[in-house]
């Protein structure tokens, strides 16, 4: 038989990192501890409620959950701008991103982005035919401005994604740094959005900001999150947006109808109404992120300067080895990045005292 | 500002029916009755299990849930032939012919449909930039089978997608058509996908075979399916494809990774660890909508020959002055189809009797 496999898919295969039981999963930067027992009950609360009325479609426009939303990021990121009209959400940030390509890219227009960073980006570049370009970042994996505001003039992207803090390096972008962007991109002729790719933002550092404190000043900026990281829901699938009242409704257009299910919008209320006891998981990972980073330096590593829950560490000669290594130990992270290096999501004290010795014996 | 809005998306509205807190809802084929307390308790209970794990990512391959939809579909459509494999899932069934149009549509390329239909078609072929082609039934709704084979030879679709029973129409497709339709799309040189969208099949008559029963012999077949109707799970956001194996892996190429979450997976599977039970209320909707339709002739009305949960019914000399009348008199139903037609929804006995005493008054 012949399939009419569109033929830039023939011979790919499906995007995934390895789903293995180990002792130790430090490589798709999870958080490690799982909902606590009071989040979880409010959850099977809010859904056997929803349950009731599973027979009809879920409110299309997610109002309440949006309400809920930007309360939550105004105070998260001290903005006094955020209403339910701000707010946007989908089935995990993946499909935030793809609303966003869908509406502003396409054949014959260019997402421009800035290497090394998150691989789905040219996933979504690829599912919505637009052209992928990076430029790469400096070696420290900060931007380079002047090359990113002279690029931007020259190729006149429709979207510039920036990951802040950056996967897999952990980098945040100043917020002197969004505004050189974000003014670029507003003097792309045809109109440009800048995209800042926020997924591990509640992990910054103290004195970090989010470039969520600077979305009053520019329409044609917006703000990614998503719930997987810290608030320990990748299972729940709710990424989100926050932007100006015009790019929102674009991406409503493109949805698909009812794209977020009521069991959805009920696991990611009863999750937001538990905030505060979220955040407390997300302290306890900060300092252990920070323990990690300090030990690694302390074996002689140069460590990524960090703002998310995961390090880049390096250099290896042979960095798949040293993987190889670590997973026979029990112990699964990420070759991923630049060649030499290997990033490690930040798990569990207990997960990060086996990862320690597994490194320590690996590379003995 | 200036938005990088695509061209074709401008001045466009969100896809979607009112709504409305109305005594009848009848406009957009719910099942009317919720969850019984049974399947409503076990999909708390699941989703409290699952919700221990939702710091975790979800089954990429969510094969619990495909073993339980191939095992589901094997007994209600009766075909010996269904595995994991065979299974694709998504975020209702819109999601599914997404993941079909980005796998086999795009630029250049044809989905050829037969109108009138459902009206997200066009839809699905504007988000994936794929053509957009439709054939006239005949006056009863039927295909026109020597039309059709003459257009798919002609103008080669890569993909041709008929709803059994056919949205608003309520038409069954004959499994002659079906072989048919299938040796025309597999003479395409460069290879055609039939899809037969059976969101509406439990609800056909007695007698009445699912495309599903000749799958085996059709590797460029497939079935689509949602719980959305059937499950009485609209709220839920499930829809799957049974197909061949290399279909199934074409959209696993194209989906976001995790877009199933681990609630939406769960939740599918206490729903349909309850399949009895809920067909015993599809039963229940079968003989409303077959006692709608005898009254809608005995008060001389047209109706189309329906094996949904809904029926096509007219003619109407200003139809737009009707649907006003019924919601005036909290009846919502839909007006879409050809003109002077109307669509109502099967709702309870109690809901139609609403529609039958509004319908008398506003034709007085």
């Amino acid at each position: 038989m012949t399939l009419p496999l569109r033929p830039e898919l023939v011979g790919l295969e499906p995007y995934g990192a390895p789903q293995l039981e180990v002792r130790a999963r430090l490589n798709v930067n999870e958080n490690p501890y799982s909902p606590p027992p009071a989040v979880a009950d409010a959850i099977a609360t809010a859904v056997r409620k929803a349950a009731e009325g599973l027979n009809r479609y879920p409110d299309r426009d997610f109002t309440a959950l949006r309400a809920d939303l930007a309360k939550y990021l105004a105070t998260e990121s001290h903005v006094d701008f955020l209403e339910v009209r701000n707010i946007w959400a989908a089935n995990g940030s993946n499909e935030v991103m793809l609303h966003l390509h869908q509406a502003f890219g396409g054949p014959g227009r260019t997402v421009l982005s800035f290497a090394p960073t998150y691989s789905m980006y040219p996933e979504y570049a690829r599912d919505s035919l637009t052209e992928f370009v990076t430029l790469p970042r400096n070696e420290d994996f900060s931007l380079d401005i002047p090359a990113a505001v002279a690029a931007i003039a020259e190729r006149k992207p429709t979207l510039v994604i920036v990951a802040s803090p950056n996967n897999p390096t952990g980098t945040a972008l100043p917020l002197d740094d969004v505004r050189q962007l974000a003014d670029a991109a507003q003097a792309v002729p045809g109109g440009c959005v800048l995209v800042i790719d926020e997924a591990y933002g509640e992990f910054r550092r103290r004195g970090v900001p989010s470039a969520a404190s600077i979305l009053p000043e520019y329409p044609n900026l917006a703000i990614s999150r998503t719930m997987s990281k810290a608030f320990a829901l990748a299972g729940g699938r709710l990424g989100y947006l926050a932007a100006h009242e015009p790019v929102v409704d674009a991406l409503r257009v493109v949805r698909l109808p009812y794209h977020l299910s009521a069991v959805t919008q009920a696991t990611a209320r009863a999750a937001l109404a538990h905030s505060r006891v979220l955040q407390a998981q997300v302290d306890e990972i900060r300092a252990e992120r920070d323990e990690t980073v300090t030990w690694l330096q302390d074996q002689g590593y140069t460590v990524a300067d960090t703002d998310a829950n995961f390090a880049l560490f390096g250099p290896f000669g042979d960095r798949v080895k040293v993987f190889e290594g670590l997973l026979e130990r029990g112990v699964l992270i990420r070759v991923v990045g630049p060649e030499g290096w290997l990033r490690v999501s930040i798990g569990t004290p207990a997960e990060m005292a086996l990862f320690r010795a597994a490194l320590l014996e690996v590379t003995a």
